[in-house]
């Protein structure tokens, strides 16, 4: 018998093709135990099992490729199939579209993967001590965190350990680089690309005041796009600030003589007020001015018009979290550096 | 020695202020084992001892109240202290602040208790398996389940097991009342009386077309709030539809002549519609016409002004389907019936 015959019986017998698909029945009888046993294995009661025995088990399913369905491939694998999310305190108490529309993405990207997601949070007290408690416990085969603080304490921590952890936003250069991101400045600068485009030619800026990174790159977009084309910013034309300090400095700008006819926000729920505020003073967006913000999620669908946006494309994003999980879950640590996903423009009413 | 001195012992033996915390040398010590063995049964290392061992190393921690942490009271109780939430197409696939708030109580009211949630969705082609998997898997210690559809296969699935679960949402009469709902035709009739008692006298009412029974509830409780003030409702007081015929509606009916002076909504995103309709034709919300809301989530807030409407209270409705799992957990089914958490009224701007 030559060798490739050979092969082609092997993979014969791996064919779900095949005419009957093997049994809980037949493990049991390959493996030489009741039909209960097997069934126990399959679910885990492990006080009605041997590790002798569920090796039996475990190799009968094998040699018969039995079904691999998720409870055999958990006791093969020793994995949970469980990703943990951490929802950070800003996550958990303030309603954003963003972060539904992130963990939903996240939920769907998983399952293609046969995961499920572990959404837990921390106790304000000793917020670092659920970090340890899910390391040891071994329910989840990796961790995905968001809200990155760069140099992220939560990471430092992660860093020392085994579990694999994949970062939705940058890390820290002392820290591994298991983080995916987008380039907010780029994004950005495309946005003053199709402004421009579209022949505006006097731009404000309204941001969410605050060091993070990602509003500084957004900023940073905004003047270098305009820069790109020969339009200076001065300093009067951007406020960052929040809440009522943003409200208060629109309504002055959309009242003022001097009112520009591009109004570019860090983000949709900015970009919403000042749609907003601008129905209140009887200028509509996308006729009388401008408007833009940042994020693409479901708050900027609400207004009338929609908002057009920096989209962030978050099955994209989700989809390369759970990659990265599963490279570090199958072959351990990759040293991969960390990745931008590309931003997309969303063209809404606004502007 | 006297029993209250002999209770008084007992007590300062578990007193968290007691000079040392028991270290996990002290419980190898007293179990007669390494102190490896203790973190090998800590962090369910299986292969590396036997059920004997692990009897013994419990019963340490017990008798010296060891640090009760999630990981040592997962192995005494058998428990994974994880709580499913299952994820419907409509939820996974619509941004809808009211779903994201309602995860976020469900995350905190189970970490309040130690619980984590698993967050999971099925597979279009066979719906009901992920059920099935997640019963005989042993992951989870109960299961939570929303959006129902009232006589729901996947309740009448899991009837047949043993896992306990609750639904955020009715169930039919033939199916278990594990079950917590708000109260949504009372909820509505309180906000005729607050609307009555402000004046409002020429009501309409707009909802989102559908027999799904809070859909009827919602409207039978407009016409029921009305009614006791003596206010009849005629047919064409009342439109249902859906997107554009919505906006359709309100565009024509805020034009005419008879323009009514409150307008009640099925929910607040059409409220936000109407809202948003008005500003259009420069009618505002709160001065020249009331708009009302049902849910009272993060929607709401976003107009200008902000929509009054009935709030549903999902912390206490999260809280409640909490509490019904762990009673569940702990003593199995209780056959308890369904309950219905009242709703509140939120006092916004736009009425």
């Amino acid at each position: 018998m030559s060798d490739t015959a050979d092969r082609g019986k092997m993979a014969g017998a791996n064919d779900r093709h095949s005419v009957r698909r093997p049994s809980i029945d037949d493990v049991a009888k390959l493996a030489g135990v009741s039909r209960q046993t097997v069934s126990n294995v399959l679910n885990g009661r492990k006080d009605y099992f041997s590790t002798q025995t569920q090796i039996r088990v475990v190799a009968a399913m094998e040699a018969l490729s039995y079904k691999p369905n998720r409870a055999a491939q958990t006791l093969r694998s020793r994995r949970s199939m469980q990703i943990g999310y951490h929802m950070s305190g800003e996550e958990l108490e303030t309603v954003k579209g963003f972060t539904l529309s992130f963990l939903q993405a996240l939920i769907k990207a998983a399952a293609r993967r046969g995961y499920q997601i572990l959404v837990f949070t921390h106790t304000d007290e000793d917020p670092l001590s659920v970090f340890t408690e899910l390391t040891t416990r071994g329910n989840i085969d990796a961790l995905i965190i968001s809200e990155s603080q760069v140099d992220d304490p939560r990471v430092r921590l992660l860093a020392r350990g085994t579990l694999p952890f994949v970062s939705f936003g940058r890390l820290a250069p002392g820290l591994p680089q298991q983080w995916v991101d987008i380039d907010n400045a780029h994004g950005m600068a495309m946005l003053m690309d199709h402004l421009v485009a579209k022949a505006y030619g006097r731009f404000a800026y309204v941001g969410a005041e605050g060091d993070e990174y990602w509003k500084r790159e957004r900023l940073h977009g905004f003047r270098r796009g305009l820069g790109r084309h020969g339009l200076k910013v001065s300093d009067d034309d951007v406020f960052e600030g929040s809440g009522d300090a943003i409200r208060d400095h629109v309504r002055r700008m959309l009242s003022g003589r001097q009112r520009p006819d591009a109004i570019v926000t860090s983000s949709d729920s900015i970009a919403a007020v000042v749609v907003n505020i601008g129905h209140s003073l009887g200028l509509r967006a996308g006729r009388d001015i401008a408007v833009t913000g940042f994020d693409g999620g479901a708050m900027g669908l609400i207004t009338e018009p929609t908002i057009t946006s920096v989209r962030i494309p978050l099955e994209k994003v989700a989809a390369e979290l759970i990659d990265r999980c599963q490279a570090e879950i199958d072959a351990g640590p990759t040293g991969r550096p960390g990745v931008l996903v590309p931003t997309e423009i969303f063209q809404g009413g606004s502007a």
